[in-house]
């Protein structure tokens, strides 16, 4: 028997209270999404776009957690737009998948704005790193525009007040910061380290557009207890085991 | 009797490594120069500048830790760069003091650059911040250039291969990486939070021109032990003791 690209695995995420079907192999949901749902400040009743939604992990997270969103996703590939659908379908909760690219939004796109927009921008700059085998995989996680336009890109779609919120990893921190800097106020970096006192691995970036509030270097999600990992034990820490198991903000 | 500007008090830092001179009244050091110091990576026979070096007390700090280092300072109002030669004299640290505007720099000053460039930039931004009575507190504190272009005055200074440390308030953290991330590499950011769980209040950041090496966000420096200060008690985090009384480095 063959696993191919069009073969899904069917994968718990929060502890369960979702299911999401994503390919078998290429770009797969690490724990990036679930940490990026749980940062954005979304309310009941308000709008929200992810841009390259892929099989809608961290747009789904959200709306587990918020109830009355309107939910919108943007994906540039086909086969993973129709993931999405078929896993909002499948946990019963309503999104609408647009297949698109953002260099090249549809027009209905163009014309609206959001009250959050989010985003995990593709990890890999353009023509650096290892070309991973797969196509999928190869498109997911390398950029088709550099990070500077995809944040600006990603930032036209935010409505005056309303919030942008971006993961990567922590060696783009600056060129995050340099992208969402002049657009947005109220920015925020909040990293993400492995163990207390490691370098972060990744970064949350988030900001205001027409806000005048101060930039924050706000409190580091710390993942793991413990100097080093002990084999045969789930080691997350309490306040990530909140987020990944049962569905918590991070505050 | 009046106290005046010109009365200056003898304080002692590093744990009576070093006493400075400084104005009785009017801007002050606190910890924030003693922490730039700590950070900066210098080796023995490498070639320093402070800008913005006040009585000297980074400098003086970073002399009292490092041996053998070419120390220079650059400092714009004349009664703070005669006190930072009194106070290298006193302590028996050689160090080159310059009157001078980062803005007009000394011709000799533009012909230079060096291993190490350090500063802590005025905190407030130019119009706005409650202005302090008294004209020295006040042009100490404020700036003469915007934070932009006193980075990039700094940088031109920093040596191919040198480089540049920098302490400042956490709100102007996006500030200061959109004016460093591109001149310098290897992009390090420290945050110092007041106690753990908290946001940062100062950051240092650094970096090295002419370096390709990915940036980062180094693990925070946390001052103070405990959810909240007791009283009578010095609860200064063994870490932060370790730099602000036994002269020890930010590693």
């Amino acid at each position: 028997m063959s696993i191919s690209d069009s073969d899904p695995t069917d994968d718990a995420f929060l502890g369960g209270r979702l299911h999401l079907l994503q390919p078998a192999r290429g770009y797969r949901a690490g724990i990036d999404p679930v940490l990026l749902a749980a940062a954005v400040p979304a309310r009941p009743g308000q709008s929200v776009l992810e841009i390259g939604c892929g099989v809608g992990t961290a747009l789904l997270c959200l709306g587990a957690r918020v109830p009355d969103l309107s939910l919108t996703g943007l994906e540039l590939q086909p086969e993973l737009a129709a993931l999405a659908r078929a896993n909002a379908a499948r946990n019963g909760i309503a999104a609408e998948i647009a297949t698109g690219d953002l260099a090249a939004l549809p027009a209905a796109m163009r014309a609206r704005q959001f009250d959050h927009v989010l985003t995990n921008p593709p990890y890999f700059a353009i023509g650096r790193g290892t070309r991973a085998a797969l196509p999928l995989r190869d498109r997911a996680m390398h950029e088709t525009l550099e990070l500077a336009d995809w944040i600006a890109a990603s930032l036209r779609r935010v409505a005056p007040g309303g919030w942008a919120t971006v993961i990567q990893k922590a060696d783009r921190m600056p060129d995050l910061i340099a992208a969402m800097q002049p657009r947005l106020g109220a920015l925020t970096l909040r990293p993400i380290r492995p163990r207390r006192g490691r370098d972060a691995a990744l970064v949350i970036l988030s900001g205001r557009k027409a806000s005048r509030a101060p930039a924050r270097v706000a409190p580091a999600l710390v993942l793991h207890d413990g100097a080093r990992h002990e084999a045969d034990r789930d080691d997350y820490s309490a306040v990530a085991r909140a987020i990944l198991r049962d569905g918590a903000a991070i505050l």
